[in-house]
C-alpha cells in the first residue's frame, strides 16, 4: 500500500531529528503555547456532564453542529442546515478521508487533482479510498528570483492550461487548499472562479481544505463554495485544532450540500463511528464564546506578529522566503546553505534515500539547531525538484521560541 | 460501497426510534451514569498542560503507551515493549480498521472469518480495506429450548468443522470477539486453542476484539494471545471507552508483536493521523490510578448486579434470555412477543425493509417503551433467521433506568 509499512511519516521523523539535537522545533505545525483559558476551560467544563462522556451521534453533537451552522451561515452567506449540511470528524484529516471514501471507488481508477505542494496526507488518503492522485504543481511566476529575493505567495500560480490538461474522463475531484500549506497562498476570487469553471465544465467535486481560513494577513480568505453555482459541488473542510490552537483535540468538520455530506457521514460512521464527545462540546462552547469575545481578531494579530518576526529573522541572515498571506508556515529558500554542506557529511540512510531536500533540511537542523520540514514530502516524484531548495518553518510558536531560533541562526550570518 | 450512503447505521436509527417514544434506552451500549470522579478528573487535569492539547505522536502519548504496556504485560504474561508492541487508536473501531487496512489488499479478495453474530462495524471495515467477510455462525447447542428457557451464553458454540470449511487459500484473518457482543459468551481456553490451531494450520492472523475483557461474571477472560505460539499471529484490540465507562472519549488500542503493530500504526497514521491527546492523557492517568484503587473489581461487581437485575426483570415477565458470562448485553428471546403484533400494525418502510427482527424490535420499543437493538444487524443475510426472535438489551445503565424499564414491562405480563 501507499502508506509505507516501515517508513516513518515525515512528522514523526522530523520531530525525532529535532529532538536528537534539542533543536528549536519550528517543524510540525503545532502550537508551542497554551490555548487561551476560555478554550481549555470549555473542555474542562464539558467533562462534568455524563452525556458529554458518551458516544456522540456520528454526525456530531447537536450543540457543535449548531455552532458550525451559525459560523458557516455567516462565512458562506447562506443558511446552513445543521442537521443535513454539516458533519463532525475526528480531525480535518478524517473528514478528507471520509469524502474520498464516499466519492471514489476501488477498481475504477478515479482520479483526483492535487496542486503541489500538496499536504502529505492527501495522497495516501486518496489511495486508501481507491483513487489515483494526479499532480499539478503551483509554479513560481517567471522573472522571480526566488533564490535571492523574497517572493510573494501570490507569485506561486496554478497554470490553468496545466490544470485542464490533467483532467481526464476518470477525474472526479479537485482538492483545493486555501490558505495553502506550505506556500501561504490565499487563492484570489479570480483564481477560484477559474478553478470552479474547470470543475463545472467537467462536473467535478471540489474538496476545499480551508483549515487555515481564519489566518490571513492583509488579504481576505474566499471560500470557493461562495462562488456562483459552486455550493452544490463543494465540500468545505475545517478544523478546531487549527481554529483554536489545539491540534491534539482531533475535531474537524465538513460542510456542504446534504447530497454530499450524507455519503461523507456514512463513510465517517464506518471509519471511526464518531468523534470524541468532550472536545466536541468544548469546541461548541469555544465557538459560542469566540463569536463575541474578539478571539479571532486577537489571534490573527498574534499570528501576524509571529509571521513578521520569523520573516525578519530569515531576512537578517540573508535567506529569502515566500511571504505567506495566510496559514502559519514560512517557506525559506535555503539554496545558499547547501554550499555549506561538507562533501563528506554523514547522512543517515533514512535521509539519503529521500533525496537532496531531506539532506538539506537534516543538515540545517543538525548544524543550526532549528528544525523545519522538507517540503519535497508534499510533492510527487516528478516535481520534487521544484522544492529542493526550500525548508518549511512553522510560526505557530512562542516569542521565546522564535527568539531562540534567531539566536541560533546567527551562526549562519 | 458496503456502507450505505443513504441508510442510517443501526445505532442512530434505534436511538431515534427510542427517542420518538421517550423509551428507556437499553439499546446502544453507552453508560447512562457518569464516569467515576477520578476518571473525569484525570481528563480535566490533562487539559491544563499545553503539550496535552497538541498532536500526540501517531503511536500514542508516551505515558499512555507505558501504562498500556504495564497492563498488558500483566494480562498477557509477557514483557510488552511500549515503543513497538502497542499503538493507540481513535477508538477500538479505528484500531480494527487499521489492522484490516494493514493486512488486506484491494483487488486480492482476501477473506476474513467473522463469527456471527458479528459486531456491525466489522463488515464495512473489512470491505473498506478490500477484504471479503466470510461468516460462520455461533449455533445454540442441540437440545436447548431457547424460546422458553434461559440458555447459557456458553451454549452458543462455534462448530469447528464449519470454521474449517469456511477457510480457503484466500483467507487471511480470523476475527475473534471475546467476551462476545451481543451473546456475552466468554470463549474458553479449549475453544481458543481449537481456533488457534486452525489459525496456525492455515497461517492466519487473529484479530482479538477484547474490548470487554474487564467484564466477566464468574468465568475468567482468556486472551488468545496468551496461548502457545499465538502471540506472534495475534493483534489484541481494546478500548478505554469500555474499560472506564466513557464511550465518547474515542481512545482505543492495539497490542501485538512489532511486526504486526508497525503496519497497523502506519495505517492509523493515514486514517486519522493521531488520536486526541487530552483524553489519551486522561486514560493514562486513570489506568495508573485504577491499578491501585480497586476500580476494576468495584466496576465488575456493579455490572454483575446490573446483569442480574436485568435478567430478573425479563424472568419476571416470562421472556427467556441468553445468560451472559461477559460484556454488558443481554439477548432476550422475544418470540412470545411476536404473537402480539397486530396483523395491521403500521411499520415504517425503513423498518419493514430490514425484515422480521427489526419489526419485532420496533414493535417492542413503541409498545412497551423500552428500547433494544435488533441483533440481525450483526448477521449476514444467510444467517439472519438465527436471530429473528431476539432483542439485545444493554445493562450499562443506572438502577433507576433498569427499574423504569421493569415498570414499563409489567404491561407484558
Ligand atoms: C499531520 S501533521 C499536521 C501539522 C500540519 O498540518 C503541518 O505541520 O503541516
Ligand atoms: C458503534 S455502537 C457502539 C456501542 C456498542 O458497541 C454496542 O452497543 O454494541
Amino acid at each position: 500500500p501507499i502508506y509505507s509499512a516501515t517508513g516513518l511519516d515525515v512528522w514523526t521523523m522530523m520531530n525525532q531529528v529535532a529532538a536528537s539535537v534539542g533543536a528549536v522545533n519550528l517543524g510540525q505545525g503545532f502550537m508551542s503555547y497554551p490555548p487561551k483559558d476560555f478554550i481549555r476551560q470549555a473542555a474542562q467544563d464539558a467533562l462534568v456532564e455524563n452525556t458529554h462522556n458518551q458516544y456522540a451521534p456520528p454526525r456530531g453533537r447537536p450543540g457543535l453542529l449548531e455552532q458550525l451552522a451559525v459560523r458557516f451561515s455567516e462565512r458562506l452567506g447562506r443558511d446552513i442546515d445543521s442537521g443535513n449540511e454539516v458533519s463532525v470528524h475526528a480531525g480535518a484529516n478524517e473528514a478528507l478521508l471520509s469524502v474520498f471514501t464516499a466519492f471514489l471507488e476501488h477498481g475504477q481508477d478515479h482520479e483526483v487533482i492535487l496542486m503541489e505542494p500538496a499536504f502529505d496526507q492527501y495522497t495516501p488518503n486518496i489511495a486508501m479510498a481507491g483513487g489515483v492522485p494526479v499532480y499539478v504543481p503551483l509554479r513560481i511566476r517567471d522573472g522571480c528570483d526566488a533564490a535571492t529575493r523574497n517572493v510573494s505567495s501570490d507569485d506561486w500560480r496554478l497554470n490553468m492550461a496545466e490544470l485542464e490538461a490533467a483532467i481526464t474522463p476518470k477525474t472526479r475531484i479537485i482538492v483545493l487548499n486555501t490558505p495553502h500549506n506550505p506556500v501561504g497562498k490565499v487563492f484570489t476570487r479570480d483564481e477560484l472562479a477559474l478553478i470552479g469553471a474547470v470543475a463545472e465544465r467537467h462536473n467535478l467535486l471540489i474538496v476545499a481544505d480551508e483549515v487555515y481560513e481564519h489566518l490571513t494577513f492583509g488579504r481576505d480568505h474566499v471560500s470557493i463554495a461562495t462562488l456562483p453555482r459552486m455550493w452544490e459541488r463543494t465540500v468545505t473542510v475545517g478544523s478546531a485544532g487549527k481554529l483554536f490552537g489545539v491540534t491534539g483535540w482531533r475535531v474537524g468538520w465538513a460542510v456542504g450540500p446534504a447530497a454530499l455530506i450524507r455519503p461523507t457521514l456514512a463513510a465517517h460512521t464506518r471509519i471511526v463511528f464518531t468523534s470524541n464527545t468532550p472536545l466536541q462540546e468544548g469546541v461548541a462552547s469555544a465557538l459560542r464564546q469566540a463569536a463575541h469575545n474578539g478571539f479571532f481578531a486577537i489571534q490573527r494579530e498574534e499570528y501576524l506578529r509571529r509571521r513578521d518576526r520569523l520573516m525578519a529573522i530569515f531576512a537578517d541572515i540573508g535567506l529569502p522566503c515566500v511571504v505567506p498571506d495566510g496559514a502559519y508556515y514560512l517557506l525559506v529558500n535555503a539554496s545558499a546553505v547547501r554550499a555549506r554542506i561538507p562533501t563528506d557529511y554523514a547522512f543517515p540512510d533514512f535521509i539519503t534515500e529521500r533525496g537532496a531536500n531531506f539532506k538539506l533540511v537534516y543538515f540545517f537542523i543538525k548544524e543550526f539547531g532549528v528544525s523545519g520540514i522538507p517540503p519535497t514530502e508534499f510533492y510527487s516524484d516528478a516535481h520534487k525538484d521544484l522544492a529542493n531548495d526550500y525548508i518549511r518553518f512553522a510560526f505557530c510558536k512562542t516569542e521565546e521560541g522564535l527568539e531562540a531560533a534567531a539566536e541560533r541562526l546567527q551562526t549562519l550570518k
